[in-house]
């Protein structure tokens, strides 16, 4: 019987994640951010009332067996006039919200047109907010806030992350993790794509109580603002903050170097390479080469920063598939 | 075989007589304006520089056999905030067009999923605007300006109306009117759904030298700035300036009086019921009801003004089928 994979996060990350593994005699679920509230997605929430369709959008693309047309229109990003920045999936989604009067019956439509392999889900249908409180006692509230911080500007490290209000999991979430036999987070910007996830009432308990193994896949990079100067054990150890000891079974770590040249662009954004100081400390440790070759630039009008180095989605996917 | 029927014009008018033809068996082909600069459609012509879709959506929606929800989708329209007025439908057409860079691609695919029944055209790919002439001598460009005059404004009447640029005819439009049994032109306004399709370079040759019967379905009301206190034989008249005499078969008129109340509506707009003053003059007269019983009110963010009086579907397309 086809392995059951459940992959949490949102963003990019989750989008290398599905691609590499849709590859394989896998049956997926995409459990994915709904607090998202910058760019296109920002827009339409706050001003049609929609939940945030963004990440979803980028994860039925993921999993999409439709023709390249679809894929391609889903991802079609305006770049004029009253509809500049918005993204047409995103349009797509929240109209059929609109018209629906029901994300859930949006999100069928859409993976029905895309064709979708495998299922999307968002970890919630409730309206909810990522915030922060730093150890300089600033709370910030809202993940665009979070997520866009200039790199010359200084911020305290987080200290505490919320959800406000608080939200309860999508039903169909629980059942997914309870049924899977491996639960992927990550990879993805730790507190934006992934514990915004664990904080939903519910994610935590589930993920304690599966039978699946529970993999946390490292970023490759710290994200200035999220994780400056992180370590990668630092990263773990907030994972773990929110997850609780001995609910990890594995830790993946790329051991591949990106070229120098790359480096230098983040180091001028004051992002550096995740350093490796970490101890099996009741995970495993999963040393591989996970880089993608291939410098990859997202489009101009994306005025979210360039991911340079990311995850390849192919050497990925064989790491995951051969934890067994 | 089935009899082979092409509906000319635009809009409302359009979509009533292809709603009403669909359920025959018959193969048809809409042939549709794309001269349209105003609301969501100008806005997407303007700032994105694509070709005008509000026309040919109406006309895909009205073909259209797919399920409900997706005919809905294409007809709903934003009611806040950037997208506030935009109809779904001209999005999705515009963001085929814009990635596709192709009009006829992007129709091609709207087409495949809206599962259109027979297809429709646009009369031209090429960019152009309606221009009329008054008889005052002052010249108006842009549907828009012509189409949406107030009813307390005076107009002098159109003495002649041009295309600026000209504009050459796709010539799919030439075979389907060589191939057809019936042309159906009409019910529209006269001017902005009509006659601006006959402007087009090739449409009055074509439509000179088909042996399909010529029908000419006239409006039940007067339209304000475009036909101010016309009667029958005055739209006739307009009409034959540009197909020319003996082009016409048939002429399909109403003889169902509307209810006292909703004339009232319109006479405060300056708009009455066409006087019937016809005569045959080398065309056949048509007399039938062909009134819709109820009054259809159009959504509250569609500008445009209401039309209360319309054709009714079945009746009209009983009349055109009845033609032999």
């Amino acid at each position: 019987m086809a392995k059951k994979i459940v992959v949490i996060g949102g963003g990019t990350g989750t989008y290398v994640a599905l691609t590499g593994l849709r590859e394989y005699d896998v049956s997926l679920t995409a459990v994915v951010t709904m607090m998202d509230s910058g760019g296109s997605t920002g827009r339409l929430r706050d001003q049609l009332g929609v939940l945030p369709p963004g990440d979803i959008r980028q994860a039925l693309v993921a999993l999409s067996e439709s023709d390249e047309v679809w894929r391609k229109l889903f991802t079609y990003r305006f770049d004029n006039g009253d509809l500049s920045g918005h993204n047409f999936g995103n349009l797509f989604i929240s109209a059929l919200e609109k018209m629906t009067g029901d994300f859930s019956e949006a999100l069928k439509l859409a993976s029905e047109l895309l064709q979708i392999k495998g299922q999307v889900l968002p970890v919630t249908y409730s309206k909810s907010d990522l915030c922060v409180e730093l150890e300089d006692g600033q709370v910030i509230e809202g993940e665009t806030y979070i997520d866009e911080l200039e790199s010359n500007k200084k911020r305290s490290k987080i200290k505490r992350a919320y959800l406000k209000p608080t939200a309860p999991i999508n039903e169909a979430v629980v059942a997914a993790i309870q049924e899977a036999d491996l639960v992927l987070i990550g990879p993805g910007d730790l507190y934006t794509s992934l514990l915004v996830n664990l904080l939903v009432d519910g994610v935590v308990d589930a993920l304690s109580s599966t039978k699946a193994k529970v993999v946390y896949a490292l970023n490759l990079m710290t994200k200035y603002g999220q994780t400056t100067s992180y370590t990668g054990q630092d990263h773990v150890s907030d994972l773990e903050q929110y997850l609780g000891k001995g609910v990890l079974d594995y830790v993946l770590v790329n051991n591949a170097r990106p070229d120098d040249d790359t480096l230098k662009i983040y180091e001028k954004e004051q992002e550096i390479l995740n350093v490796d100081n970490l101890k099996e400390n009741g995970y495993r440790i999963v040393h591989a080469d996970m880089l993608a070759d291939e410098k990859i630039q997202k489009p101009a009008a994306d005025k979210l920063k360039r991911s340079l180095i990311r995850h390849d989605p192919d050497k990925l996917a064989k790491v995951i598939m051969s934890l067994g």
